[in-house]
């Protein structure tokens, strides 16, 4: 078992309005740097953020990272176009961060993306991996890339109150800027990435589809986003079993939704709770009340927990909150050596 | 605990004579590449050669990784000039391959790799950490720098029969062609790399350096090319206690000169014998008979496994051994997908 963490930008994630209020979007593109290295090293290390909410909604980084700190899962982080340096060690696959999706392209080599990707995953030698991603500002290119293919649906956010309004709107000046309409690309996906995706989507799918080809069991570990990836897979002709582990934190906005789509693109779907509700700490009330939901390979990651060990994934989540700055009972330390980034990506993205 | 492996390249492998016999010189380059990825997925993924001498001594990254798959220790590698690439996750810290020592300069930005590696070091959140180094030529450049730093000293080999003189002339022309007299960098380490060294020295140190300021234990994984590291550390005017640990091949090579350099250096010395007399196997067989002797953070590795657990450590090189296509009764197996190269780095270098 091997959690594969594809982690990149897109500047669809500095439109106006699609952001959290309040949001200073120049940090935001720090978000995916911060949070490989929140992974790997189990806190920030060289990133001038750290990817908590102003109400102390730490990423989901710090969940994953918690699982791991009791699991002991291998991970490797793909660079899919990150746009700041990070401490983290990243696979390079020679990814750009993703335009504007109302730009003519959002990723110009979404192909050549793919093909790499593929043959990464393609070369892993694990018989199980689990796919993840972070890139803030996906769920609007989800729906980009799920409207382009001709598939009705909805996303999810990492705010209480989705925007998804605001988010179909992008999307049409989007599919009007690359002059399509929706369901233009059913037959080209990666003409969807390329004109209204981000190159994290591209990656996720590449690896995916070649550890599939090479006999590998394949877990996309995300919400809706990883809806839109599996959507592409299928409609570039990817038949093979393919699973999508997500959180209760996003089936719960989605509700029927989300198997639906899963039922529809034959994909097996593994829902976990990690049963916040349990503990008094600001953290994990905050994922209750809606926030951040999903991102960083958490759901994939809570599906790895074996029985009767998720407390101490929670206890592990309070040290890990603890490092981030989190009082258990408050919003985020005051800590003048770090900046706090009021945008926590998700299932997610603004 | 953390083993941090800075893994590049220098040109200086390349001269005649100085590289094993019958070696390939344009596939010791992809070398490291192939190290790092037996470190991470337990064999090479996407690399074009297998590090296995034609009688079958395999790379010591089957050994750290085989130590690994007991251990579970975390691994974090670090592009130290890498000259191809690798499927593997590495930090960039943008460092270039180092030039032939025989050049004017050997690593023309050695005080700037230094810097950005010690910014790195000092982020790492683990209070031990152990450094390692994937470098074919690495004896070479540390004969290089320490004759440039007036250390009088000896330099291991990978090979059984130390080319010392060979590589005795090619520092005498490299320090010829930087205008240097020995001891000239006496009070300048970082130009002593500059001038005959390697961009790995350069990393290996800032790392070091960075990661001593900020109050970790240190222990340098390696037989000489640390002693030459550590020796420009203290150069430096690094005062921390610092530590050296590498496997009983080098000191059987070195003897008491190795112990004495540490004395010397202030450094707490720590050898392994992986028993590896105790088995039947052709791999083990080539390092007690003075092959490869050291590399990839093995000796350090080797100073992990806990007691009892040795046995263990040499069952999983068996199994690592037989993914790298090395029988236990004979040399490398004829596998068409993959090129043997000769060359095996190790304390190694040519």
């Amino acid at each position: 078992m091997r959690v594969i963490l594809p982690a990149g930008t897109t500047e669809t994630a500095l439109i106006d309005g699609i952001s959290a209020a309040g949001a200073a979007p120049e940090l935001m593109e720090h978000t995916p740097s911060a949070d490989v290295e929140i992974l790997e090293y189990g806190r920030p290390t060289t990133t001038p953020v750290t990817p908590v909410s102003p109400n102390g909604c730490p990423t989901p980084a710090a969940v994953t990272r918690a699982v791991r700190e009791v699991v002991g899962f291998d991970t490797t982080v793909v660079d899919a176009g990150l746009a700041q340096p990070t401490g983290a060690p990243t696979v390079e696959l020679g990814v750009e961060p993703g335009a504007d999706v109302r730009a003519a392209e959002a990723v110009p080599d979404a192909a050549a993306i793919f093909d790499r990707a593929r043959s990464f995953g393609a070369s892993l030698p694990e018989d199980d991996l689990l796919i993840g991603e972070t890139v803030p500002g996906g769920t609007t290119t989800a729906l980009g890339v799920l409207t382009a293919l001709g598939e009705s649906t909805s996303v999810s956010s990492s705010l209480p109150r989705n925007p998804i309004e605001r988010k179909r709107r992008v999307v049409d000046e989007a599919l009007a800027a690359s002059d399509l309409e929706p369901g233009d690309c059913e037959d080209d996906p990666l003409a969807a990435i390329r004109a209204v995706g981000d190159p994290v989507q591209a990656t996720v799918a590449g690896v995916a589809a070649g550890a599939l080809e090479s006999g590998a069991d394949v877990t996309l570990a995300g919400g809706t986003q990883m809806v839109a990836v599996a959507t592409a897979l299928r409609h570039a002709d990817v038949d093979e079993p393919l699973s999508i582990a997500t959180t209760s934190f996003v089936e719960d906005e989605q509700s029927d939704r989300l198997g639906e789509a899963c039922y529809r693109l034959n994909c097996e779907l593994t829902v976990t709770d990690p049963g916040f509700g349990s503990r008094d700490h600001v953290a994990m009330a905050r994922y209750c009340a809606g926030e951040a939901k999903e991102g960083v390979a958490m759901g994939g990651a809570l599906s790895l927990v074996p029985d009767g060990r998720m407390d101490d994934v929670l206890d592990r989540l309070e040290a890990v909150c603890d490092r981030l700055g989190i009082d258990a009972d408050g919003g985020p330390d005051s800590d003048p050596k770090t900046e706090t980034n009021p945008k926590t990506e998700g299932d997610g993205g603004p």
